[in-house]
């Protein structure tokens, strides 16, 4: 298998004038490696985001090219599965950023938060703060997504083409299906999540660099419109956007859209069987643009309830 | 145990100025029965909602006196058990009412989506549409909550007395604490759901009557601010506004006050032990409020993450 | 001319279960005393609203109930003058209250801005804070409308039946039309605001009491959704809402079914002429419902530009 | 007075990628040639929105480098005069887009609005739509910014570096103030506005090709987080984001910031001034980002009320 690292320098936008750094065939696993959100300058006390960090954020290892793959297409990546490439994570209170804060966004004459740096170490599957804060590890990718058509997108920022949805269902197991919008798809990905509640609640999840092992596939002509989720068990849709009921709009039509189109329910039965039977939990709450994944359970689309 | 009815005309509102029905001793057990949300003015396929409902929506059982409930003590509402009392179920688009579709509020040019009505049979614990969507039986009180100090609130608003909030929590085997703002707390409740997906899609879900049996408690001189629901395993807090993001900002800012008041955690410590471990949904956005439904696991709490 | 003072207690909700204070014959012309917001409460610098203001906020004068007045009529109020009734205002600065801090409803866990009161004296038609801030007499009721049909609704709220607009056009010389949706409309006004800028950035307008001249009309058989305002040169509709952009769809969709209905254009024609020449401003962002003024100058639905 | 006219193709981003079309020094006057919003492509009442147009969209003519512009200077441009280059503009109803419709954005099940082309004449002033819709010529630049630091934006969307504001006061007469984040500013323009009406209802305004003569100058050292407007009157900020409440809160804001910064008030006395004296209009209600005006007159700043 080969082992993609960056070369050169990360990149900190989901961009179509950049030169790949590798060629992938359809239906290759590679392991991509990941560098943390804060590129590794936060790794002592000392290292306040305030003191280390710039406008350089969450770096990313990409583009990767897919060989083959043409706007109206569909990428599909399989997450075979993740691993940590250091014991330890970390957290962090920024000012002005997160989600329970006044932020440059949500901007108000408020004094910001106290700023904080949450290490954790990890051991036996569990990262643990300072003995009190204990939780299991549960990867997933934060990142992940293709380039925009015409736009440079911030790595900070979630949308229709993939990017920082930070939603916990870009895990181990399941597919991630991205919308091709260049020639190459030029796929990025990164912001590894050690685990994450809903929402990413203070704006920093268990902060990790990975060995992330991914398989690329392509749907030839199926065109979507935002980033789709397959698990054994569930379809599910995610919508980017602000206000977070658009996010949910986005999340849910589109979601609609899809049973429609590849199961026998016509679009208004989709809208009934969700409204009774759909699930839409809070990716995010934090970033440029709110993330909200909409599921449904795919026994729902066979013959009846989950048995 | 004593089973109320509605005596006389049910109740559209959350209204401080509404006599009670009936008075209720802390610790007691009593069955309150509940009209569906449309009245039951739906019965046939030519009921259309267009033409039979008007501005009296959502009927409420209530107003239940609580003795020696008082201002600033929270009421808690232990659901026993939810039985449905007829062997159906009714579901409906509403012209310009639901997630998917211009309203009143998110008011628009568009032309409405077309009227419908979906009626489910309920056997052996399943809803069933025509064989085609099959739904498990999992009921849950769509409205519940006290009356407002000062205003009359529509039972069709979730806020923060709780009303009609559609949070699948609020079912059998968990515990809905209430703000008391006036003598007698002056409990209503109704709008039972057989089951709801996350957000109550089309604004309707599986509509039923029900009889539903309640532990009242008193929490003498504990003042909350929103709804909380305790689950054998959750604690969660029901946040309802709009944006979405507000009811989000909301319910997690009140499951961090939860904690720090409760827990050894102080406020910095729950706010990063939600960002970590914190679970959020969509309950309805679709209502006047958009309630979102914040939770943790209780294990995280003492010692460690979940076994 | 009647003066109408409130009789008794003042009311905090606009209400249909209030008794009226005085019936009004269509036509005439009565003048009505309003209290400030703060109930008289606020007099001296030591009077800090955390120490002495509590949840019965914005008193109003009221109900006036309107001879024959019938749901789905509509209330002329014309407002031929507002005198002060004491020579100064105050403002305030109010924990978690404000357009530029984190609120109840947009709730965070940064600290509240700090708590201050700025008093006016008004001299010569300008009020002057410490004579750095010099603002001109130009006077509007803050909170006028209507009774709901089924709620008692908060008279902090402004909503389709009026309420807490803050919106610097319910002034003299200009006509508000109010729906009509319990016999006798059951008409409050209250909050009267020597000037303020959009938005009532702060929450706290410059505060006075007031002598207000008011005559009523009655438009049999004309329904409104929401309350619209007529100026000499200009109609306006006003929307509230939350999110703000919803309050503007609502402001903009109400004026284009004026337009259609009253005039010679059709709602496509109508929807055209705004993009085109229409004004939208912000009222209120700091009530519990943003409220946002539409407004066309008359001119354009007669025959060409204004000259 | 130098002519600039696009040199090869348009650009549809603000980008800090691309080459310079020419180099302006500071306190030049140059003539800047726009395309109208369509590249020219609606010319005909066949030319209907679906059928022309793609996703390249609102052609910007540049970037200027700026000489000696660096990041954290400000440019500020002065926008002497907007001549129309042709004698007709154009507006439409494209599906899905705009101010009173379901949207890509706050996406919904609705059918469409019906597509519409408006061809309006210009003569002696006034523009004329079968001399039915008459509206004054009263242009404006509806896209004017500089480039990011790292983003590639689409031209169709405005935030903190300008871009696609759609606020009526970049006009004739006024400065507009734009951060530069990059080496030379990299400054675009495009999307000329015969007028508009607040909040560009459907979305299209009466999109024109212009000569506007610009003046440029370099404030050095002086570092700016959004874009800023002086008229000969006021000084307004514009904030660009959703939901429409945080674009008011960093337009207030930001103006309360350039108030304390420049004038003889600290911060909490301009909150106060802009509560009641601040202005407020909607920009755009319609775009990927809305746009909200805050503004002061500059009287209130010196000694008094405006006279």
């Amino acid at each position: 298998m080969r082992e993609i690292h960056q070369e050169g320098s990360y990149h900190y936008v989901f961009s179509p004038y950049l030169e790949p750094i590798a060629t992938i065939q359809p239906g290759e696993t590679v392991a991509v490696h990941t560098e943390d959100a804060f590129e590794g300058r936060i790794q002592t006390p000392d290292d306040l985001p305030s003191k280390v960090l710039g406008s350089h954020l969450n770096p990313q290892t990409g583009p990767l090219y897919i060989e083959g793959a043409e706007p109206g297409d569909t990428l599909a990546v399989r997450i075979e599965e993740i691993q940590p490439t250091r014991n330890w994570a970390v957290s962090a209170f920024i000012p002005y950023f997160g989600g329970l804060t006044s932020t440059r966004a949500t901007r108000t004459l408020n004094e910001a938060l106290p700023e904080r740096l949450w290490f954790y170490g990890l051991t036996g599957g569990v990262f643990s703060h300072e003995g009190k804060i204990r939780i299991p590890w549960c990867p997933f990718l934060g990142t992940i997504g293709t380039a925009p058509e015409l736009e440079a997108v911030s790595a900070l920022t979630p949308h229709n083409h993939g990017g920082n949805m930070d939603c916990k269902d870009t895990c181990p197991g399941n597919t991630v299906y991205l919308p091709v919008r260049v020639p190459g798809a030029l796929f990025f990905t990164g912001d590894g999540h050690g685990n994450q509640g809903d929402g990413e609640l203070c704006g920093v999840a268990l902060e990790i660099t990975t060995r992330s092992v991914l398989t690329f596939d392509l749907i030839k002509g199926r065109r979507i419109e935002w980033p789709r989720i397959e698990s054994p068990d569930q379809l599910m849709t995610v919508g980017s956007a602000r206000p977070m009921e658009d996010a949910a709009r986005i999340a849910y039509t589109e979601l609609v859209e899809w049973i429609a189109a590849d199961y026998a329910f016509d679009r208004w039965e989709a809208y009934q069987l969700l409204t009774q039977a759909g699930t839409m939990y809070v990716g995010n709450m934090v970033d440029t643009y709110y993330s909200l994944v909409a599921g449904v359970d795919k026994s729902y689309l066979a013959d009846g309830p989950p048995g």
